[in-house]
């Protein structure tokens, strides 16, 4: 555990930010050394210029040549945006008691470490690996994985593999994990409006129109206070959960009181409650304001006009939201609604996947989850998103979320943390998955 | 004219932003000892600690020492964000040609260089001033003057005077002074609300409420799209214009079409046209939206679904408008609209004044401004905002406004600058005054 952690911490230590492209290369670099010093043959492949390299790794069973389990993770991290929110640098790696602190301690360094370290584990014990086993971490995961696609299609039989093990997975307020078996889809815009050349003292705004305000009243139109999202068809090919699907989701636990003190709040959207709470993390989409500025927004007063206004939002797609042919539909709807001036920038876009839970894999992670950490849970879908719709497509091959990122680990926000506990429980648990994997 | 620049960069590369208490200090020594250097007496004077000294100057005349002209100017500046729009550094004081670049350039390290000058022009050639001269230098003006009605109470007797030359004056596109008989006041607010205690991954959108949500929603009760305030008696108290300030307005002339250029724009807030835009100049009542800011604003996407959301507001004011009346007022507004949550942070208000055009001192100034740019115009308040009422309340004196400040020198924005041939030309204006003031 101590190199573990040592280890991490190197990881941490080193910005990984693919939202500013820094750091990405040096990162990669430092991953594939740390695949190599274990003994996993391991190189950067590469699209093209300004792509971020995929790091891939790969050492062959003796006793099991004819199974191959794929990793699949990512080097880099969320900007770590609001620095003065950090009780600590945000890179530093600071360890407190059972906690690691940084951008990236779970998300996804965290998680990576302990599956590099289930491999080496079994290396220095055994000489062998259960079954063969590949890396596929790649370093545009924040930015929404823009290239996935075209990498899993250029290197689709370097990737061929037999089970695919997601690069996080959830472990709830009761340190129950959860066994994932769906992502949702992602749909990330920004929309912006200019109205002058340039800012004015804002005495002009008697006459001089303020982009804030025409950014506002569109914004204001594409959802309801209850979070339906107001953009037409925008469900049009969305089925319903099948009743298996909502039987899984009734047997999830969810705490919500424990949930709603993390974030200091009393109630939800749309004031739901129990199943409808949980129904919507599984299967509800979003429209959701994840930036938004304009004009001066330092400390103090400034008496100015801007002359620019810009929200960013991201769109939580379900299964058959097409984020192609939802964009389109925007762009309906703000025309329809007099905004034809909206400039829309396209930063990505995902659709959700979800795998079949009759797939003997299935049962094999659930079991080694069971054994390592107590009681694992079935999960039909995460609330969150991850190129996993390609990878079922491509490689034509289950995939699984289980790892050691605790639910208010804080990931994407201030003073982000690894629990030492869940990267050890983690290990041990992809250990099993291997050896499962390797009988089956 | 070489020294007046020379001058003037002095003060420009002297940082003095009142939002940021950046060189606040530094700058009041340095304008002090400018004073002191041209054989003015000159003192900082101070309220109590935390709040910028004003700078105060005195100087008797010795042929008229009955009349007595105060000249009001402000040595600190707006903030110089976005710093990437500068084609130099904001407080460079770069020259180029006839214009000297830097925030302050013209508001109001510009326009005081003028007054100083003046009087050191007097000075030399004839050893002596027209009339008494006084300088009244604030500090806090670009934060709304928070302490001038205090400062006025206290050193009442140092400040007495029988005519007070007000900080600025606009020239108008076509070279023409604006002789200013009054100002609109303002009142400056932060709404705020915080949802949750801490930002949250963005797929939990699902159930966590996004605060940039609900201020939109009350932002957008706030106007409608021709710039109307639908606040509850907004306008209660105001009174129409009189027929002989409706007259005034019809003779001042306005360059429309240069006008939007300047801006790059084809229309105005409610479409509004001639008659009706000069009308709203010099007597409408703005909301305007001078900063918005929630999440990740940075480059390129963050999921993230933020904790709190934030506006800045200021709404001009015009005469009769009492800011602390229109507070309760906006606070009213949004409770009624359901939004008692969102917290109301008052920065400043001051009311709108008017000095009345049959003063004497009126022609006096606008006699000299004829004779120094050619003919001036006669203007009933300016779009504005400066702390003309408690002069006009506390020293009883009439205020009018003249000065170098070019319609199109990007006051408050980016790529400020000042006109090196009105800086030469309000000089020279500001002579004629003081001497028409000791004849008078």
């Amino acid at each position: 555990m101590d190199e573990l952690i040592a280890d991490l911490q190197k990881l941490i230590r080193q910005p990984s930010v693919s939202a500013k492209n820094e750091g990405i290369e040096e990162c990669a670099s430092l991953v594939k050394k740390m695949l190599q010093k274990i003994g996993i043959k391991s190189e950067l492949l590469r699209l093209k210029k300004g792509v971020a390299p995929i790091v891939f790794g790969e050492i062959k069973s003796k006793q099991n040549p004819c199974k191959t389990l794929l990793f699949y993770n990512h080097y880099d991290v969320q900007p770590a945006e609001p620095f003065d929110l950090w009780d600590d640098p945000p890179f530093s790696g600071k360890r407190k008691g059972n906690k690691i602190f940084g951008r990236g301690a779970t998300d996804d360094k965290g998680e990576l470490i302990t599956r590099i370290k289930a491999v080496e584990a079994s290396l220095k014990t055994t000489g062998d690996v259960p079954c063969n086993i590949k890396f596929l971490i790649e370093g545009e995961e924040e930015t929404g994985s823009a290239h996935i696609e075209q990498y899993l299609k250029k290197f689709k039989k370097k990737f061929s593999c037999d089970g695919v093990i997601w690069e996080f997975g959830y472990v709830d307020a009761k340190n129950r994990p959860i066994v994932g078996l769906g992502m949702k889809g992602l749909l990330f815009v920004e929309l912006s409006v200019k109205e002058s050349i340039r800012d004015a003292h804002s005495s002009l705004a008697v006459v001089v129109k303020n982009p804030a305000w025409r950014l506002i009243q569109a914004v204001n139109t594409l959802r309801n206070d209850d979070g339906k999202i107001l953009i037409k068809d925008w469900y049009k090919e969305v089925t319903p959960l099948s009743k298996k699907d909502l039987q899984l989701i009734k047997n999830e636990p969810f705490d919500e009181k424990s949930f709603q003190k993390e974030f200091g709040i009393t109630s939800f959207v749309g004031n739901k409650k129990g199943i409808e709470a949980k129904k919507a993390l599984v299967a509800g989409a979003t429209c959701n304001i994840a930036g938004f500025v304009s004009g001066y927004t330092g400390e103090g007063a400034k008496t100015v006009l801007p002359g620019e206004a810009l929200v960013k939002i991201d769109f939580r797609l379900v299964p058959k939201m097409d984020p192609q042919k939802q964009v389109m539909r925007l762009k309906k709807h703000l025309k329809s609604k007099g905004f034809s001036d909206i400039k829309i920038k396209v930063f990505h876009g995902e659709a959700a996947a979800r795998t079949n839970s009759s797939e003997p894999f299935v049962q094999n992670v659930k079991e080694a989850a069971d054994k390592s950490y107590g009681k694992s849970i079935l999960n039909v879908s995460n609330a969150g998103t991850g190129p996993m719709f390609p990878f079922v497509e491509i490689l034509k091959a289950p995939c699984i979320s289980i790892g050691s990122t605790y639910m208010f680990s804080r990931i994407h926000s201030p003073n982000e943390f690894a629990r030492v506990d869940l990267l050890k429980k983690t290990t041990k648990c992809i250990c099993l998955i291997m050896e499962n994997f390797g009988k089956s």
